[in-house]
């Protein structure tokens, strides 16, 4: 498949794409926010594009089309405010579900976060940010693509383990970002992840059969 | 109808609370979320009852249940951050939503705000206002309830006039909030507006003709 990674420029995106571009059932297209973003990407040899998650939705058709998946893994981070969050992890997150649409990319992989599908497991501190990642997801879930939406736990940016623990509800924990990213390429093909949403932290389970049994 | 005012506390509300009280259709219930609000609306002979929008859903379902018909006109307001917005203008305004369905309360009329139907038509400040209210009422939509949306424009405190403009699309103008709380309660039978979401602004026609023409 070709993959359009959105959010290519975060911390689990370029995990992504560096995974995808060594990944012979994948290819790559990197979007990024800027212009001068390209540049590096294109050096080495990625294919990437421009789409402003603040922009309109027909910009992020452009961006979508020719591509046969998503995964949507962009945030507005914690540096800026909660408008910010409003207009990224949220507005922006829909609007890509609906250029996905728009665009007849059937397969959408939602990074999310750990414990937000329900209401009264978020946890106390930044609340905005549950009730965005909350609706983003209940948006997906809602729209006629076929998506999985991973909730990871705890990001840590140490080297990945390979291995999981993916559930409907797993007890708060912490996992590496290129554990994430493996992940999330690895559901783009499992049929047992489609239509599904779960908690994700690290584990004893290999990716690839944490997911065929999950 | 016995009818739920969420937000009875708030400038809007406080006139449906009392449009709806001397009103012989209805009867009307108030939420408000404080308990030391409740003894000044007993004390006029006005049934209310505490509800926390940044509560639970069964707690809300316990303050809808026994009415007829929900109007929600709830807000953070412009004293606080965005963060608020998030939970009360979004959350909040789903969580009723959700709460409605609960209680079996079939109608449900929001009051939203101008323009905020399509990205393109949203003004530029206050951006994650828009964003809250745009999605609270996508949701309300698309769930199993009765709904009408209003959509007024910029709100004043002059007496009403009796007269709005209401339709699809309106350009910017300004309506009283006496007129917005007559159009809600009007709505609360005219079957027009059922499953509608509108502009409404001050206009020629009286509410009530107004309304059966739209």
């Amino acid at each position: 498949m070709k993959v359009l990674v959105i959010g290519a420029n975060g911390q689990i995106g370029k995990h992504l794409v560096t995974q995808l571009q060594n990944n012979n059932e994948h290819t790559v297209r990197a979007m990024v926010r800027k212009e001068e973003q390209l540049g590096a990407l294109k050096q080495a040899g990625i294919e990437a594009v421009v789409g402003d998650l603040e922009g309109s939705v027909d910009e992020l058709v452009k961006a979508t089309e020719g591509c046969e998946a998503v995964i949507f893994t962009a945030g507005s981070g914690a540096h800026t405010g909660p408008d910010k969050t409003m207009l990224i992890d949220l507005d922006g997150a829909i609007k890509s579900v609906e250029a996905a649409e728009k665009a007849k990319v059937k397969r959408f992989v939602m990074v999310s976060a750990l414990h937000r599908n329900k209401r009264e497991n978020w946890p106390d501190k930044l609340a905005h940010y549950s009730v965005a990642k909350h609706y983003a997801d209940r948006f997906l879930q809602a729209s006629g693509l076929n998506y999985t939406i991973l909730r990871p736990g705890g990001l840590l940016n140490e080297p990945g383990t390979g291995k999981i623990k993916a559930a409907d509800y797993v007890v708060r924990d912490t996992i590496p970002r290129e554990d994430v990213a493996q992940t999330a390429i690895a559901a783009l093909n499992e049929e047992k992840t489609y239509h599904r949403a779960f908690d994700l932290v690290t584990g004893e389970t290999e990716i690839k059969e944490a997911l065929k049994n999950i």
